[in-house]
């Protein structure tokens, strides 16, 4: 199904789903029922929630409808009709009254009739495959001071095996929420009582965030970056400057007030590299410029779209900003995708949806500016042969930009990594270079980040992987298994020459080995050493990996050699 | 001179050089004029600051009233005489009025009379060798809505061989000042315009940080510790809980207030690790736990006592926290000394003062669980043969400590690390384990750092090697300077062979050799590789060391070995 299509049959169905609840419900009153991105909810007013037991029953009685195939009718009638259809309603007359007389249409089937702009289906046995999938409350409108509502989610197709692919998908997905995979594998862990949207990594995941941390700064160490750290806070002034109260007010925290100052949480990077870069003169033989920092921004995001690591009020974004002449503009984007393509690939990102902003109606700097930065980033798209869309009039206000989505292995899209140029800040800061000649030249500024947050593409990541990170990642990558106490010495001599390459440990409970391996097992750890008598006389190790069993026996020399080539893999 | 005579001997110094000014400057009046840690000041009401010619004049009449060998006479005078002799002095009068009746005293040296509780010497002429060192404006009691004042600082010694020393000392701290050398080797800078006490790295100073940093995160990894990372800020009901709110209010910033929630800044990293612990129920098999983060507080300090990387308003503290039972204290102290000595031996610091603080009157927690870890730190003191004295009831109303203060190489002492047991904080988040029979036990907890904090630490790094950073935190280690363009390709070459183990740069400037080494001199580059001719012919070349000149010739591969063992020193 095209969009249009999945509007449609969506639509339909959760028109389907609230004939059945009036069916077997009479009392309850109908809130709104639209197509979602994936499938279809409908609100409904009642004291209770509705339990699993009545989802079944109202499955079974939307089957029932769709085998009567009602036609679907719509129907317009005047505002002083409506009000007599929909005076049992209260919710619906509420919109009802937001609405101009002559535009009213209603959808009927059968004994059912809503109050509906649709499109909807012909007829209500075009639904085929269906399933109710999940309840949850919603406030009427939104609006956390209205009405609570019961709220059921659904899902249909034309084709058994679409359904049954989409609910495998939701298995697996559920499977992999790294909410719940980082409370299981002892990650991290959020504290609402104590702020909601800040992230408190523990040793398990805080070593992972080190792993990438440190591979980050040393790649881009070598690709000819520096690094800086600025600041946590900025006198206000700072932020009126650069233009963040005026066009980025609603983003941020609200400002400390001390004495007669004020000060800002920052919300970007950005204006604390200028001040580094405008703290002297820079000369074109400088250029260009590359800073780069894993820098903390706070961003005020309402509670009700906070979602784990994925979208959370501080975050660590690994930012850069890079200084170039106009010349060197095209160049510099070719590296940074370079780079990107190189860090993505590593994580085992290969599949990205690319997409190039261009100039939208409200801008800062000048249309030729605009022109030339947007062809540096065209072209460097065209020279690295990457396929991407164009959105026209989607840039920000300060100039072009790329945006990288990527596949994770569900296919799901994620918002990554980003190359901006900016008009904005050079020209507020008075940001320059003197050229050949020593006249003063405005550098391009570009902001980029790969990963986008740490926190954000780690929660990507144990979704990705499923909370298997690879040998290189996973934070305790071995783990010796005395199957009894007699083997302990030989354990702790095993530990000793392994735990100068790598992250082991010895589990040292006095439990069976079955125990043994298969809390291993649970807590992900990608290889398992057993040393039992047979081990100790021949001092070996036997080596089991996570979720394929017994691989065989190995001097530990021997070990150490295999499982370096496995790090760099 | 033991602290009593300093201060007879500098107090009567800048009476001597009131005296004088009163001599010169009839119309100017007086403020107060103490003793201070190192020498005197005297601060006088005048319009026009006191310029370096004037200093030379004063201090000529000094020594003309040293000369004279006044004697120095204590008068007591009742507040009405008192008014009388001061009727000229408006900022004596006022001190005057706060005087009581009777209590009231003056001293006098020939036709200079002061209102003063002294002590002084017995005669102007027992001021041997003196020297004005500088001038400086205030305010009048420090309060900057009364007049400004223009303050002369002085020092007097009774040897000529110590005020030689004092002064050199003064020249070598001055050539030392981490804010000038901070500057001069592009390391970091300071942009009070967009608030005071922040510290913005630059690549220099930055690369600088990450290697101190990565240091230290590997030795404490390699020591048993864990890594954690927590935000930066908290809803203020955290800080409710841990007390902060109450027993550090003066030292925080304001709280940021969004809706209904207010968001305070974090001034400590502890609250946010005793959250991790009390994710889930922890066994006495998991202790000691020592969780280590690399975190950045914010404490309000006041614009005046700000300097620099030494006291600032943002700070990253080298923080731990060991939570261990009562049994492990005494040796998990053992190993924090242990540690403490390793890294502050790595930066040359070997000559500390420890001091030792207990049980001060107002405390939390009982007199038997304080005696319990003042005698766990005491006897790790002991066990380590460290050399501490005991501050009586000096300790934190929370628990005892240990602070250890360096010497640098200009003797000058820093405090730097501490070691405190925490009774306040278990208490309040009900901080437990469980024991061996299944039972709650309350652990220890010992909050511990070891640099205080990276910008303090590296401010005290800069003075204490004076800029020039050994070889393994040098920002730069090796400079290639080609004598000519003609050797710029071998240079390319040599630097392949480099950068993949050190820091290397190729000054690519059209200058002479000579020039070129100035300014690597300069820039305090511990290597210099000169590129001629000879060089390339032999395919070696010519090593020169920074402040000791040439070294001799090798081959790079040579070159290689001998400076990765000069990184290990």
């Amino acid at each position: 199904m095209n969009r249009t299509e999945e509007i449609k049959y969506w639509h339909t169905s959760s028109h389907i789903l609230a004939h059945a609840v009036k069916r077997l419900f009479p009392e309850v009153k109908l809130g709104t029922g639209p197509a979602i991105e994936k499938g279809f909810y409908y609100d409904f007013y009642r004291e209770k929630p509705f339990t699993p037991e009545d989802l079944k029953i109202i499955e079974q009685e939307m089957g029932r409808i769709i085998k009567s195939d009602f036609p679907i009718e719509r129907i317009r009638k005047s505002k002083k009709e409506s009000r007599e259809i929909l005076k049992d309603e209260i919710f619906k007359l509420e919109i009802l009254e937001e609405l101009q007389d002559g535009e009213i249409t209603f959808y009927k089937q059968g004994d059912f009739i809503d109050l509906c702009e649709g499109p909807h289906l012909e007829s209500t046995g075009q639904v085929k495959h269906y399933k109710l999938l999940s309840t949850a409350s919603s406030y009427w409108r939104g609006d956390e001071n209205r009405e609570s509502m019961q709220r059921i989610y659904g899902i249909s197709f034309p084709e058994k095996n679409e359904l049954d692919a989409y609910l495998n998908f939701i298995e697996e997905a559920k499977e992999r929420d790294h909410r719940v995979l980082g409370t299981k594998l002892d990650l991290f862990s959020i504290h609402p009582e104590f702020g909601s949207g800040l992230i408190y990594w523990h040793p398990k995941g805080a070593i992972i965030r080190k792993i990438i941390e440190d591979f980050w700064k040393e790649i881009h160490l070598q690709n000819g970056y520096e690094l800086v750290y600025t600041p946590h806070i900025a006198d206000i002034a700072l932020w009126d400057k650069s233009g963040h109260t005026g066009f980025y007010k609603e983003n941020m925290f609200a400002p400390i007030e001390m004495e007669n100052k004020r000060f800002q949480l920052k919300p970007m990077n950005c204006p604390f590299h200028i001040l580094i870069y405008n703290n002297r003169m820079r000369s074109y033989k400088e250029l260009p410029i590359r800073w780069a920092e894993l820098g903390t921004v706070y961003r005020y995001e309402k509670q009700g779209v906070l979602h784990g690591l994925l979208r959370v009020r501080g975050f660590t974004q690994d930012d850069a900003h890079i200084f170039c002449t106009e010349q060197q503009a095209e160049e510099e984007v070719i590296k940074i995708l370079d780079l990107t393509c190189f860090f993505l690939r590593r994580f085992g990102f290969t599949d990205y949806k690319v997409c190039l902003s261009t100039r939208p109606a409200k801008y800062v700097g000048t249309p030729e500016n605009w022109e030339k930065a947007t062809n540096a980033l065209k072209n460097a798209l065209k020279t690295k042969g990457i396929e991407y869309e164009t959105d026209p009039g989607e840039g920000v206000f300060y100039g072009p930009k790329i945006d990288i989505k990527v596949k994770d292995c569900l296919n799901r899209e994620w918002q990554c990594s980003t190359i901006q140029v900016d008009f904005n800040i050079p020209e507020r800061f008075d940001v320059k270079y003197t050229g050949p000649e020593g006249n003063f030249k405005v550098p391009i500024l570009i902001h980029r980040a790969i990963f986008g947050s740490m926190e954000r593409f780690i929660g990507i990541l144990i979704e990705h992987y499923k909370g298997n990170f690879p040998f290189w990642l996973a934070p305790e990558q071995l783990r010796i298994l005395p199957i009894t106490d007699r083997h302990m010495s030989y354990a702790e001599q095993v530990k000793k020459l392994l735990e100068k390459e790598f992250r082991v440990q010895i589990d040292l409970r006095n439990e069976k080995i079955s125990r043994k391996v298969r809390d291993a097992e649970a807590e992900k750890v990608p290889y398992m050493l057993i040393l039992g008598n047979r081990e100790l006389e021949k001092q070996e190790v036997s080596l089991r990996k996570h979720k394929e069993g017994m691989v065989g026996s190995f001097k530990v020399s021997d070990l150490v050699t295999m499982l370096k080539d496995t790090g760099q893999s």
